[in-house]
């Protein structure tokens, strides 16, 4: 029988982090240890935050820190995953970052579960193989549309049959200016691929805002729309959906538990809901959520946009379901989420992804990325070091 | 025109925090400053961690501190509180913990707003009047049948119409053990008093273990079973709502936006929803979603288990509604929640509980108790000290 022995975060950061829509410019890692096994993961989340999640006092008994429900576990099969998971999520539950916390230590028990049994984390998951998934090319928009343009000129370059442009100036001008930015992708594009156009929740809950931008995504035949709102905003999805021609909506990314997940699916009128593991609570429930897309026949995909051990994370979950097809791949991630792991997921001849077959998420960590971008930080409440960043 | 000078969080904790549900053991005070101008707010949140959010460093474009939206901003009506919201939740989208730490500076600055115009908040929020409310008793079960029935019987003596019973053992335990529980509290109320019971999510999303609770609950005409269920598991709320002869739901607690509450609202089949001002993000969603539960005829309630000041700022957003009587009135908080401030919402010759027409909150800080009881909190990354506790 194996306790869990250490959680440890690090967190780690390019020099100067930029304003913008990039969230590979630092990374929350968690490393967590039982015995002489050892499994890695991310949380995609405020780093300095997530961490106080992780050492908080205690407010009161639905309000403790992540690794009072943690550290000294027992971590022998799945179904201790899950059951640490529920223990967070009941003793933390008037804690709003431990979802996110959490994400990262689910996804590293995972991958120490896997290294321990020898399986890869998908067959844990019950999946008897890992379908090749089809990776679209994740990036910003430009900020010109002749930006956008060269930028999916490159794209098609590299052989990508599906990209998807977001964020950036997108939606937050005139309907016109919009358009010009999705004809742009179209055409660096060309006919083929499947273009996917990123919202970044900019019209919150405006449905009207959303509407006026359809005509274009639908003329430029976009096969998503993702976050036109807010993820609460449940309504105005399923309101858009039903003004849609071929256009589908995406969204989801901002899920924290499977419930918000759920709802989406069931009332948001969805074609495609998109989880991040890193966020949902790890790999846990990001795999239940895949199931349950599956049954209403809502298309699951991967969030990604940060690190390849993320990426790895986040393939999981629905590595058995072969027609949900699509994966996002992050073709702009800052040195730091490059530099992380040194396997890397390239695409194969067919120009598509495949899970490691290795052990846990058959990752491994380049602890010289870890030492360079590693933050130095203390919290200390009346006297007491709760939090110091540890060796590595 | 003013602008939002410091904005200084205190983290209040009383010596000993003990692992039970009793939500009034710390606090986090906010402090606003506008020129002259002072308001206070409080966040019913895991302090450390809202102050870690509040000063992180900046991830990306949509993870960034709470403090970045906030200072320097300008506060003159009550559309630039509006204002300050939907910035912090755009620059903080990914930042979970932002929307708990939001609620604590949003309730503040309806606190500074209502002093510089000389107006008691509920009038700034629209509502012509504040009608009274009638305040039911807030207590945790006993450990025994026996000590819920002796609690209960204090409550009655005190001439409270109407009083909650929650968390304890209840629903740990078998179904019988449950009964004698609500039975003891309905034994010691009398015939008379309304009955409400706090299942504090004990059942996640189990909906067979409420179901067998409930026909105790309906002959010991208990007016609402709360949180059955974890805030998500939206589904299961309406169908054991389905199952209820007499006893309706309440439930919404753990709402950290204004979707949240109403995807409850329209799905969840609740006759109550439970506002706690100092999660939802403040005032000023709380106040959306009563407007919305008049509307939807779902009965809105604050939910308050802390201080004075929380309890003022949770009674505002439904001040005008007359139907929505009912108001949780916290009867066991701690020493350092009942000497926040020097003022105290007594009940008055009729039983009820009324709102300050003071302006703003109508409440002032007692700086002995926070003195008293402030933890000394130092947050370092990188060499820079980016929190210590501020003076007072």
């Amino acid at each position: 029988m194996s306790r869990i022995t250490a959680v440890d975060l690090f967190y780690l950061a390019m020099p100067e982090i930029r304003d913008i829509g990039d969230g590979s410019q630092d990374c929350l890692l968690v490393r967590v240890e039982a015995g002489p096994y050892v499994g890695w993961g991310e949380c995609e989340a405020s780093p300095l935050t997530s961490i106080a999640s992780f050492v908080c006092p205690m407010s009161h008994s639905a309000c403790v820190s992540v690794r009072d429900s943690v550290v000294g576990q027992r971590i022998d099969s799945v179904e201790d995953v899950r059951r640490i998971g529920d223990l967070v999520r009941a003793k933390s539950l008037d804690l709003l970052q431990a979802d996110h916390t959490l994400s990262g230590i689910d996804i590293a028990l995972w991958d120490l579960l896997g290294k321990r049994l020898s399986e890869p984390v998908y067959r844990l998951l019950g999946h008897e193989r890992a379908w090749p998934k089809r990776p679209y090319a994740s990036v910003l928009f430009g900020d010109t549309p002749a930006e956008t343009l060269a930028k999916a000129q490159a794209i098609r370059q590299k052989g990508f049959a599906a990209a998807k442009f977001g964020w950036g100036a997108y939606g937050r001008g005139s309907v016109q200016e919009d358009a010009d930015q999705v004809h742009a992708a179209r055409e660096g594009l060309g006919e083929e691929s499947r273009l996917l156009v990123d919202a970044g929740t900019v019209w919150e809950s405006d449905l009207d805002a959303a509407l006026a931008r359809l005509p274009a995504l639908e003329s430029a035949r976009v096969t998503w729309l993702e976050e036109p709102f807010v993820s609460g905003a449940v309504d105005a999805y399923r309101r858009l959906a039903g003004s849609c021609r071929r256009v589908r909506l995406a969204g989801g990314e901002g899920s924290h538990n499977a419930w918000m997940a759920r709802q989406m699916i069931a009332h948001g009128g969805l074609g495609y809901i998109q989880i991040d593991a890193g966020r949902i609570g790890g790999i846990t429930p990001a795999t239940d959520v895949a199931r349950d897309a599956n049954s209403a026949r809502v298309t699951y995909v991967n969030h990604t946009f940060t690190t390849q051990l993320a990426l790895s994370a986040s393939l999981q979950p629905y590595a058995g379901l072969e027609l949900h097809e699509l994966c996002e791949y992050p073709l702009e991630a800052s040195p730091l989420a490059c530099g992380l792991t040194h396997e890397k997921l390239e695409r194969d001849d067919a120009g598509q992804i495949r899970l490691p077959e290795e052990p846990g998420l058959g990752m491994s960590i380049n602890l010289d990325t870890v030492r360079r971008y590693l933050q130095d930080v203390t919290i200390v409440v009346n006297g007491e070091t709760l939090y110091r960043t540890p060796a590595i």
